[in-house]
């Protein structure tokens, strides 16, 4: 596995690669790498010739109160399983590579991020859309590969392909989960026992409105009541949001109908952990 | 020559050429092509295996009070002028195959475009960024090339490449101008015969600038109250502004060192016309 820090280098290689005919896969990470990121890793393996992971906590997708300077960091141990998992290139920037101290393009987005995580983190978007136009531009990828954990990152990723015509496939991958459902997370290093045993909540309750809807309840609004109430008699976690989209457009649905996306926020302690399901009804 | 209307079909052939390993020359305008334009494709000729233009007048980058309605067209006298200068490809898209209806992600440029026309057309810059983000996804260019007679544009075209990761060469072109010096441009048609003949009083206080300078002087202000002057006892054209500027930063400069540009904008009854000259100190 080659380490690349540089964007010239990497640049350089990339065109090489692209000259030989090469198909590029690419899987953007915040790094501590877990299954997840792994599965991202093995998905694009089957689909490129070349895969292209990339480790950067991005600065501009935190917020003031946010958790950037404490995001977990384990770069050695990184390495080791990107190298393990069959990663061919690791691009690991440092920040001062990738931001100049004067940024004379700012990118907004609207719509899609009014809901969901993106309403409780304003900006949050904004600069994962930014890291990533830069992200695409450097490793010009044939694919790229995002966890749909993340559901809203997945939509907003897809509009913004389309809207700017980048000539990429997104390729959402399913969650990787614990035995018992809990989603993995670099942030669950974070939650006591304790609460690593009561955010199975998260999972359940999604499985409880999957079970009403498919039995034949339309109302969003019952649904998310019986998902409060569960997570409330089963945890002590705060819930932050539990809402029911269409999919990608995050629109709320009169009906349940076509790609329909649940998903919730909850805190704990120290952490908010996201999960979602996906359904076609 | 091929012309090509959807996107879809110019991001496939593009992949053709690509795999083919041809460099491309790009060539954006919005039509109604005179020697400028022409002089960009033939440097592209030069630098490149496959030249690309593209005629789309970009409805983002026009103010509400400004002239997209009335910008001048003739795509059939393009399409022959376009074939006789070489192009290989004239991308020709209509405004809804480029901006869908709903548009989630909003650029917006700072620092550079608060000076000059920027200054004059909150947004117009915004406008072609977002479409040249979108222009260099579809066509991939090796090289882009732009006249020098937007210097702002190539300025700010040249710090979105660099701040995006564009792996893109920007290639700056001299401006054509008619034998009196007049810079070609597709509004000199609203010019009446007197105005074109008084219009020459644009190159002739850049030329005034130029040879204050080489005699020494250093005082921007000064320099702008001569051609201020010159321009006012030469014709009846109103000074919209004259600048003096660091090229491509376009930082005021306290001494005239380095890259400087001398830039002015002059409206006559029914048209604004710009120009400048760069000049290494």
């Amino acid at each position: 596995m080659q380490i690349i820090t540089a964007i010239k280098e990497m640049q350089e290689k990339i065109a090489q690669y692209k000259h030989n005919g090469m198909t590029i896969g690419f899987v953007p990470t915040m790094g501590f790498l877990h299954e997840g990121h792994l599965s991202l890793v093995q998905e694009a393996k089957q689909k490129a010739d070349l895969v292209v992971m990339s480790i950067f906590v991005n600065p501009l997708q935190f917020g003031p109160n946010e958790d950037y300077d404490r995001y977990p960091r384990d770069i050695v141990r990184d390495e080791q399983l990107a190298k393990n998992a069959g990663v061919d290139i690791l691009f690991y920037p440092e920040v001062t590579e990738m931001y100049k101290d004067t940024r004379y393009f700012h990118i907004s987005v609207s719509g899609l991020v009014d809901v969901l995580c993106g309403s409780k983190r304003p900006g949050h978007f904004d600069g994962v859309v930014t890291v990533l136009i830069k992200l695409f531009n450097i490793v010009l990828p044939t694919y790229a590969f995002f966890g749909k954990k993340d559901a809203q990152q997945v939509a907003v990723v897809m509009k913004m392909v389309e809207e700017f015509n980048f000539p990429i496939k997104i390729i959402p991958v399913e969650t990787v989960r614990e035995e018992d459902g809990l989603a993995k997370s670099s942030r669950n290093v974070y939650l006591t026992s304790e609460e690593k045993q009561e955010a199975t909540v998260l999972y359940k309750s999604l499985q409880l409105a999957k079970t009403l809807i498919e039995e034949g309840e339309t109302n969003s609004r019952s649904i998310i009541e019986k998902m409060t109430r569960f997570i409330q008699n089963h945890s002590q976690g705060n819930i932050d949001y539990i809402e029911i989209y269409s999919f990608p457009n995050l629109k709320p649905l009169p009906n349940l109908q076509g790609h329909v996306l649940v998903a919730l926020a909850v805190r704990f302690t120290n952490v908010r952990l996201i999960d979602n399901i996906l359904l076609e009804i």
